[in-house]
């Protein structure tokens, strides 16, 4: 097989061979700030330590959401701090079709451009096309395999449908020969046997980049003929892969069934225990911080403070909005039971970052149902007396000590002006890396202690089918949206959360300031 | 079908039907000490919550390692506070068969009791048998049920083979008959289709209650028969169960497979969770405090302090006493691969509290190779000091912030006697009730604390196949050994831990005080 990155690629990349310590050590829990050693000082997966990194190869027919899932699962691992990254065949096959128009001749695959996203080039019988696809596709692995191996990154996803034990034995094959052993392998699959969710994915994908501006009747006619030609030498993950002693996760209608196979690796485990608590309800996710306090007033940080009569006026105007925005939603739902349709497809979108009409959740009608609606405080009294306005018996309330606000050590109680004239060297020493950066004292916490009591709070919401309204703390806020919005690590910590405001993830953001 | 508790039990149990509040109330994620709510303000599943406790039912062959994966379930369940009982029907058996034999006739079993352990009995073409068998086995789901609804419980195990669609079918009956339909139920099979597992487990099995003194190659002829018996009859988890929305985890050869349906709930997450990272390598665990420090001379607890002379003499009396450990379990493991012995059954035992021979791992010789040996030590100087005499080409060592000592807040650097005498309120709270007791301040933690954020540590731990050496601190120890010694809730923080002094796990626990 040719590459278009020649010679090159043909052995080892040297940084796999040349560290025989990251070799001999056995890859154990990496956490960005709560675990060190000598490999990896920070807790982030060192750049050398391939034995710790993951490559996940998807699996699976067109349409049964593998992309949708993928940029999730991005989503998390990122927000967990580990560099993860998305690598799309299809992008790329677009992208070649399009430079094809243009005239940049970069590859020269035989064939016109537009016939790089009809049905004719998924013909498994064409061995030009055949070829093609392999090249386009192991071009996607190596530039993947650079991430790994050159740029720093901890996990690359392979966005394909390597659908085929030729395809994937190619994949695992090219995978070997450059990272060697020891890097970690995960393939994914996801089925879809459901026929509400397999109907609405078609419809997504008709509405996708492959089909804009075509005929509708025509669209589908020739994505179904791609798909019947996926099918004919589509082989799901199993006994191939259990002779070979190959790790899998088979994931059959979204969380339905999970099967998994030699699950290994602390990264794979956190794979795996994220995906057995995926849902595709549709619900709102709400998030605020505490009515104003005395202590908020007054600038001061991190300790427990009592509302003052602007956060009291905030938490009436907060139950007050929300028993508003629930009603609306209910009424909505009913609407949409009466009149038989799914969920309008215009009401569903993922974050601006990672939007794109190929990422929105598969919607079924099943869940149709009334929804609760959460209350999730932390347990500082300036968030519980924030729910306090909640009926007891309209919302389900609960105070969770992994809300509280980001304990600032010896430095509770003082505001950020008293910090920079008192503690000049904390102040700037918390500006250089307010991510990694710890409040001094034994209770002084930093936002990756955050990201990491959070992690149950995440799973668990994942979890429930339920309407949440979170009440916590700034740094807290920044946090939850960091995970939502898949913010980068620097964002993450200068955001600017707005007093007095609810965010609304619907999975779209919108931001609410209630005026009181 | 009758029942020896009478018709009370043929209605739903009073307390599922009267609490309506319980009943609306979608189960969260509780964590006890963590989490509040009207319902659980400690963060205890509450008794009257049926909706978010669990019976999970056993499924699976004899001897396929079913009471060793729910001993270790429940000693992790507990573990996390949650409480948690197993029912086994086979002691039930065995008990009936004893009362028989002691003259007391408390049921009547139409048979003869030394009929009870022999093959004979679990002939599934004897009708008296079989209705024997599912009156023993309705028994001891009414104790599981009357354990969950009457006294407390929050997750029942009933510990049987539960091998036919017609018995689960039973099962399930009489629990939504006597639960109602919020109870969760999940199944978990354990199939084994490595020879040298099953060959491993069937001679555990000759060497329990049902075989003991009794003739080896008769023995083993009868329990051939009686999983022939059961074979007939056999249906594992599969369509039936999905067919009609019944969640459940599929363990196959003790996690190499894993399949879950409809996993739903917070603890059936959990139990997944946990399942997901079982390995059965045998290895030793070494757990110890830091050495003596400046704080540790004067009392002083909860503070960063530095090793003092004997804390130093006790760090390299630890390493030269772990090398030379090393050195005989190598040797030991040598000598077996050499003589193709598997690992030596009297080396293999649970803890005091669980032990009895059918709890024993399954030995496996696929992992005789060399293990390597981590050090996981806490990021405070007197635990890292302690692991410096190890040298780093030779242990792997890793600091964890999850291995911190319980911070005490405001009271970190005082001495208890002082407490005791400056701040008797907060001695005396803490002394009545030390597993909840937090200390004050913002950043002062209690037990409970501590053990949910060792929970992704012990995942590791048991993820992981090397040997293992922790340094930490005293009450962090605590909960390490409560882990694995399944000590109950009161036991925990009373427990005493001897300095200078370091306690194997293998799984048999020996305490070794290095004498200076």
């Amino acid at each position: 097989m040719n590459s278009p990155r020649g010679a090159e690629i043909l052995g080892q990349d040297p940084l796999v061979t040349n560290d025989a310590a990251a070799a001999s050590t056995p890859s154990t829990l990496e956490i960005p700030g709560l675990t060190s050693s000598r490999l990896s000082p920070s807790g982030y997966i060192a750049p050398q330590d391939v034995g710790a990194k993951l490559a996940i190869i998807m699996v699976g027919l067109p349409a049964r959401g593998k992309s949708y899932i993928v940029k999730k699962l991005a989503r998390y691992l990122n927000w967990l701090q580990h560099r993860t990254r998305i690598f799309n065949v299809g992008e790329r096959r677009r992208k070649i079709a399009q430079s094809k128009l243009g005239g940049e001749a970069s590859e020269s695959p035989p064939t016109t451009p537009s016939s790089l996203s009809s049905a004719r080039f998924f013909d498994p019988t064409d061995p030009n096309m055949v070829s093609l696809r392999d090249q386009i596709a192991l071009g996607t692995l190596d530039e993947l395999l650079d991430w790994l191996l050159r740029d720093g990154g901890s996990i690359g996803i392979l966005d394909a449908t390597n659908s085929t034990l030729q395809r994937r034995q190619l994949v695992l094959f090219r995978i070997r020969q450059r990272a060697g052993p020891q890097l970690g392998v995960l393939f994914l699959e996801s089925c879809c046997y459901e026929t509400e969710l397999l109907e609405t994915n078609f419809r997504l994908k008709l509405a996708g980049p492959d089909y804009k501006g075509q005929i509708p009747a025509q669209a589908l006619a020739d994505f179904c003929q791609r798909v019947a030609h996926y099918e004919r030498s589509y082989v799901p993950l199993g006994v191939a892969e259990e002779e070979q002693g190959i790790p899998y996760v088979q994931m059959i209608d979204v969380g339905r069934k999970i099967n998994t196979h030699l699950i290994q690796g602390f990264l794979s485990t956190q794979v795996v225990d994220y995906l057995l608590n995926f849902n595709l309800s549709e619900r709102q996710i709400w998030i605020s911080c505490n009515g104003g306090s005395f202590d908020d007033a007054t600038g001061k940080i991190g300790r427990n403070s009592n509302l003052n009569d602007n956060g009291w006026r905030y938490a009436r105007a907060l139950a007050r909005f929300i028993q508003k925005q629930r009603e609306d939603w209910e009424k909505m739902r009913r609407q949409r039971v009466a009149s038989g349709r799914t969920w309008p497809l215009g009401k569903i979108s993922t974050s601006s970052r990672t939007s794109n009409n190929r990422s929105r959740p598969p919607v079924s009608s099943r869940d149709s149902r009334p929804r609760n609606i959460c209350i999730w405080t932390s347990m500082m009294p300036q968030a519980i007396q924030t729910a306090e306005p909640f009926p007891e018996d309209l919302y389900i309330k609960k105070q969770m000590k992994m809300l509280d606000d980001l304990n600032a050590g010896t430095m509770a109680g003082l505001s950020f002006d008293e910090i920079a004239v008192l503690h000049p060297a904390e102040f700037a020493a918390r500006k250089r890396d307010k991510l990694l950066y710890r409040w001094p004292g034994l209770g002084g916490k930093g936002y990756v202690d955050v990201i990491n009591r959070l992690r149950p709070v995440i799973m668990e919401l994942e979890r429930i089918q339920d309407h949440l309204l979170f009440v916590t703390h700034r740094a807290v806020v920044r946090v939850l949206l960091a995970y939502f919005l898949g913010l980068e690590r620097d964002d993450l910590a200068d955001m600017v959360i707005p007093k007095d405001s609810v965010f609304c993830l619907e999975p779209v953001c919108i931001i609410h300031n209630l005026s009181l």
